[in-house]
């Protein structure tokens, strides 16, 4: 099942059943086209926290020069960073280098802590598409990466949450720069899978249902350009859609 | 003026006017003392995140090591981190040290981004305490600072919070261990004052109504030992308290 969070066209939020054959999102007897210009879709999920792994793909940390590290790189995005699919993301003015992630994102469907990774599957409320944007100006000058990571319109999220059972275990993930494809991977080259994901982040922190774990990015990433259209599409979820705003 | 929040005896979630002279908590007629068993005092606001400086006065920082950064520090503490005043903390199971930092906290009265500096005192609700639990054995370890300084009870935060007219510009920040002093210095030694953290932060967040910067400890810190009880002080605030567990 894919569900899909949206504005309707009376400015009420719904949660509704979205149709990947028709692209079309139901809520109490009405139905809209994902893409009608009378409603905004939503993120998927209203997160109190976006936990992200870093150099999560092989290939991906050596393209930027770095070590697969020991255990999960941990990094935090909160609620500021959201966008949704659809959304023009302006994003910080007068950085030299600013680059596209895509990444297969879960959403937690319970509260839960100190998860074992055999039952992990069982907090999963279902996966999502995100472009973990970065601001590679900053990032490599900070400690933390806040300024690089956490700033507004750094997470674009959607266009819908998808079950577990929609998604297969050897999902492609992929990203495609005006029509181009730039990221092409799948769920079976992740380094740390997501049941020990799970079990490393809860160990430490209490995860909210609703809350998103951003699984990492594959190579091929690269620097946005003003105009830019963006999209990720995680199999079994759908096409997470944006366009660009260099200001 | 100082309000704080509270469970009330029925279970209701109440943000009543607190009284330093007296200290007690009145909501619609009824007055509690804030360590009245009956009550549980919650911390003062329900941020969405609370951003964090490192190394945000010159003696802390070399007491670590570490160089005056040249912008502020920036690091992340989601709303899981959260603890009470009154709250015994229970901390991360098998550390070598897990150390206590006294901090002034901000408040922020309202949503806000690209505040300038000569303005932020606008945006700014009141003041509360915060000790900013630091878990050393994965900070030390890790790029950025979750398992370290995200964990659950990594934030306790309180009692109150007080309008901006109740603090001095020059308001000391004082911790004590089981009574003894371990921190002792003052909001004038901030490095990055408020208004720059809040211009500085604004430029990549927006922050909300509720939303919490954490300014930094004094140099001072140190290992928490299990049955401590710790008191982080705030002149013009009040005094947040809080016990240790170390399982």
């Amino acid at each position: 099942m894919h569900r899909a969070r949206f504005r309707d066209p009376a400015g009420s939020i719904r949660e509704g059943t979205y149709d990947p054959a028709s692209d079309t999102v139901a809520f109490a007897g009405e139905e809209y086209a994902l893409d009608d210009p009378e409603i905004d879709v939503l993120p998927p999920t209203e997160p109190t926290k976006i936990v992200c792994i870093g150099r999560n793909y092989a290939e991906h940390a050596a393209e930027l020069g770095n070590d697969v590290p020991d255990r999960p790189l941990l990094f935090l995005k909160p609620p500021n960073a959201l966008a949704s699919h659809g959304d023009t993301v302006t994003v910080p003015e007068g950085k030299d280098r600013i680059d596209w992630e895509a990444e297969m994102a879960v959403v937690i469907g319970e509260q839960c802590k100190d998860v074992d990774a055999d039952d992990a599957m069982d907090v999963v409320a279902g996966f999502t598409c995100m472009d973990d944007i970065s601001n590679r100006d900053d990032q490599n000058r900070e400690q933390n990466w806040v300024r690089g990571k956490a700033f507004d319109n750094a997470a674009p999220l959607g266009p819908v949450l998808a079950t577990p059972d929609e998604v297969p275990a050897d999902a492609s993930v992929e990203l495609r720069v005006n029509g181009e494809t730039k990221q092409s991977s799948d769920r079976e080259h992740l380094i740390f899978d997501v049941p020990t994901l799970i079990e490393e982040i809860t160990t430490y922190l209490t995860l909210e249902a609703g809350d998103v774990i951003a699984t990492g990015t594959p190579e091929g990433v690269g620097p946005l350009s003003d105009g830019d259209t963006v999209e990720v599409e995680v199999e079994g979820v759908g096409v997470l859609e944006h366009d660009v705003r260099v200001p």
